[in-house]
């Protein structure tokens, strides 16, 4: 073996120790990095396959075929009637939905739209091709190394807001962790006045209900200063809806398609399919269901208004077979993955997948879940990635570390996303010049040039020797992570605009408030 | 949201505990999984890009260019000699060196060929596509979480071996933790002892000088049992070529060029180019200096022998530019393996790579580290991906635990390469018929038909909830990593054949110490 050099380079002798002294003195970037522009992102690599193309095709039929001839149990009446309105053979709860309603779904259904953000600098292009990072979802609980796991309150749903607000990388908010110290019925009003006044983010409204809803797009509309005709002209808030697999669409989420569609709002459809459990233990059979049960979604949404922005998706994994438990960032999850890339692409529509752990504190485990099912988003060209940093346990709690290790993760791939140079003075002969054999680069013009920029700098690793890491502490990831969201949450402000936009909205909350608030629909 | 089961599935109630039962009752695997046909892997994934085509052009002629213009430092004088006899200019130890040189080296190396193990079943074929692990290498130190770190022995170097024999996804042995309570003069017959008498998978050679590897070569042929005809007709083992970036090629390095190319046997040519260090702070320029080191090195081996199995090769990564220390895992790291993915598909040769971390412990940075560096391996379809599990510290120590939790990664990884079927009988209408809207799947005949073989098992996950991980202990991924090695070690057998192989050899390394052993080329 050669002479490498290991370790401790030879950076901090000779002149060179310029650029040491320079970038150790440099003002510490904020813990929340805004200096990269990282609000939209297109995928820097080509979708992988699974499936050759006349697979995609046949499983695109066998879904059409489950819709057809074995039908589908929706238990909202308003949406049975829709369904049959336009031709679908009703028995009690159960449709038949017949391929020509299903094309003419995906016919309406636009392959291109922005999602708005209170500050437009954020609103977001949903399009194939984009990138889109968002952060755990519909955790119940919340977990960090000073406070413990615990059930998610409204103080720690605001201290997530606020981490979720201080990443570019993270491009939209979500409803995590679940503030359940507030009564379901006004729950949703401190939601909508967490995400308004502590970020400037694309909001997330859950489909609890269509009192629940409308209520959330007013104070949306008002907080923002619409017109109704604005706001319903293009989507201000998103929706997540879950089918219930195998082959079910409970009331909420039936709800929410109509009332979301209606009011030109996004749905994001997701059939939760674990292969083995609530859908069949094959890969292609799994997304056989889950793409019936999507076709489904988006023909009912479709149905309630034409063109109503709508992605596809799916989140997709594979049960552990010992012990029932949901598993992620394993070979299955990412087959669902770029599997559901293909149908997707198939029916050319934005599509949603999963990044998530099922690791139930913040070691190797967690990382590997979710950096692997990451990787299986991009080899999918997922549009939108969901649970993309915090998400633990399978999504039962969302962890302020996890969050903070996931973003590095995701930085990462930001980075990935900007084309490299290789021009001539990429190339740079006349630095490999400047270099005496066995020499260094630290001091050639072009490292001088660049030094300051050239690398994407990490928030959370320790690059340093095994000695100087020791001396510090020995120190771990989760360590260093507790120090970085407590240091963000410290210096956290609102962004500009958040509090007044909030304000707008505090007679009309307080309004609801007093009528009693609103009801889940069950 | 809708009622998305999570957590605990129905897994464990009604007819279905048939399969939990089953599953549990299943005899564990062994810790060493050897029941997937893990021994030859293509890449699943088409190799992605960081350069469109004309700029890889632009990168390899900036190379000639390096290396007819500015030339190269050569430290050995029989290496000097042979590159002169060949038509390259020479002014005392530097180099000039034409491009018809390379071109010529370019053309007599060999596209593929086959790396040769003790055990044939091993046999490793190397070519572009093909998807080769290899463990951590050349780490002077180790780690486990039961004697924690400290200088590499021969006792841990064997216990390494024993771990790496264990794993069909690890496809040969590496030569860490390096054993220094073995003089160095004399280290070399331990490290052959020990890849031959605990494993029976391809072996690696250091290049410490020409007595040395011939000594090995000898002891390889002895115990195969080959004639020197049949050693030197194919390779039996490799070795890792560095040269001293920038632009020089050490002794010990430029002799074995020679001698493994004499011999017939592997090198795997490796410049060690972190951008910013010992290579320009672009990413092309790195690769530029990568790529004109590795032509010389190629042209210095084909020279020596014209055909001689050879491997193109770089591990690119970054320094922190605060502290002058190795990246690993970051973006520059990934684009750095896309980079020299492009460029080994323009010159038509298998090449290597690297995944690694530079994290000082067990913990989420560690994980990130490898897992991200492994998936731009794979972006970049690398022939052979070098510290694939094991590595921390930037190749400093091998650790047990990160051995253990980086196979689940690999695994994985391998379970993705096999075709994902989606025939009929995987769609599988009839089991979608078979299930009601909202019931499960577990009892299924495609279910129980196929539940014991359809997941890949997780080997360092533990997907229990959180009462019950908590109940169980709360262990880490770290704590039963530890376990996990502990367990193989303990039930570990050498592999059939191999105790009589070593013992072929035991005379010959008896008469090579008895005669004062080889020295280290210096």
């Amino acid at each position: 073996m050669g002479k490498r050099r290991k370790g401790k380079l030879p950076i901090a002798r000779g002149p060179n120790a310029v650029i040491v002294t320079a970038m150790r003195r440099r003002k510490t970037r904020q813990a929340a990095d805004s200096t990269h522009s990282w609000s939209v992102l297109r995928h820097p690599f080509e979708p992988q396959s699974i499936f050759s193309q006349d697979r995609v095709e046949a499983i695109h039929q066998a879904a059409l075929d489950v819709l057809q001839n074995l039908g589908i149990k929706v238990l909202l009446p308003e949406a049975i009637e829709l369904f049959a309105k336009h031709g679908a053979a009703v028995s009690g709860d159960m449709l038949r939905i017949g391929s020509d309603m299903v094309e003419a779904a995906l016919a309406s259904a636009p392959q291109s739209f922005t999602l708005h953000a209170p500050n437009p600098a954020r609103n977001l292009p949903v399009a194939p091709g984009q990138l889109i990072f968002t952060p755990g979802g519909g955790c119940p609980n919340v977990s960090d190394a000073i406070r413990g796991r615990r059930p998610g309150d409204l103080a720690s749903y605001q201290d997530a807001v606020r981490l979720m607000q201080s990443f570019d990388v993270i491009h939209k908010l979500t409803p995590a962790p679940e503030p359940q110290d507030i009564p379901v019925h006004l729950r949703h009003y401190a939601m909508m006045q967490t995400q308004m006044g502590l970020g400037d983010k694309a909001v997330t409204v859950y489909g609890r209900g269509r009192q629940q809803v409308q209520e959330c797009f007013e104070i949306i509309q008002t907080a923002l200063g619409l017109s109704a005709a604005e706001f319903s002209d293009a989507p201000y808030c998103s929706t997540v809806i879950n089918t219930n697999s195998p082959r079910m669409l409970d009331k909420p989420m039936a709800q929410a398609l109509i009332d979301f569609a209606r009011t030109g709002q996004m749905c994001i459809v997701t059939p939760f399919c674990l292969a083995g459990a609530m859908a069949p233990i094959t890969i292609a059979g799994a997304l056989t269901l889950q793409h019936a049960e999507a076709l489904a979604a988006i023909t009912l949404n479709q149905l309630a208004k034409p063109g109503a922005p709508v992605m596809y998706g799916g989140f997709g994994s594979n049960v552990d077979m010992k012990s029932g438990a949901p598993s992620f960032g394993t070979p299955e999850h990412i087959q669902m993955s770029i599997g559901s890339g293909q149908l997707a692409r198939h029916i050319g529509l934005p599509w949603r997948s999963a990044a998530g752990a099922a690791a139930n504190t913040n070691d190797m485990q967690a990382t590997h879940e979710t950096v692997m099912s990451l990787w299986g988003c991009l080899q999918a060209n997922a549009t939108m990635v969901i649970h993309a940093a915090g998400w633990l346990e399978g999504g039962l709690t969302f962890g302020f570390e996890k969050f903070i290790q996931d973003i590095e993760a995701l930085q990462a791939i930001a980075h990935l996303c900007k084309p490299v140079a290789a021009d001539a003075a990429a190339i740079g002969l006349d630095a490999i010049e400047q270099v005496v054999p066995g020499g260094h680069f630290f001091e050639t013009d072009q490292t001088l040039n660049n030094y300051s920029t050239a690398f994407l700098e990490p928030i959370n690793a320790d690059l340093s020797n095994f000695g100087t890491w020791q001396k510090n502490g020995a120190l771990t990831a989760e360590a260093r992570a507790t120090a970085k969201w407590q240091a963000i949450l410290h210096d956290f402000t609102a962004p500009p605009g958040a509090q007044e936009r909030v304000g707008r909205v505090e007679a009309m909350i307080a309004r609801f408030t007093q009528a009693g608030g609103a009801p889940i629909l069950e």
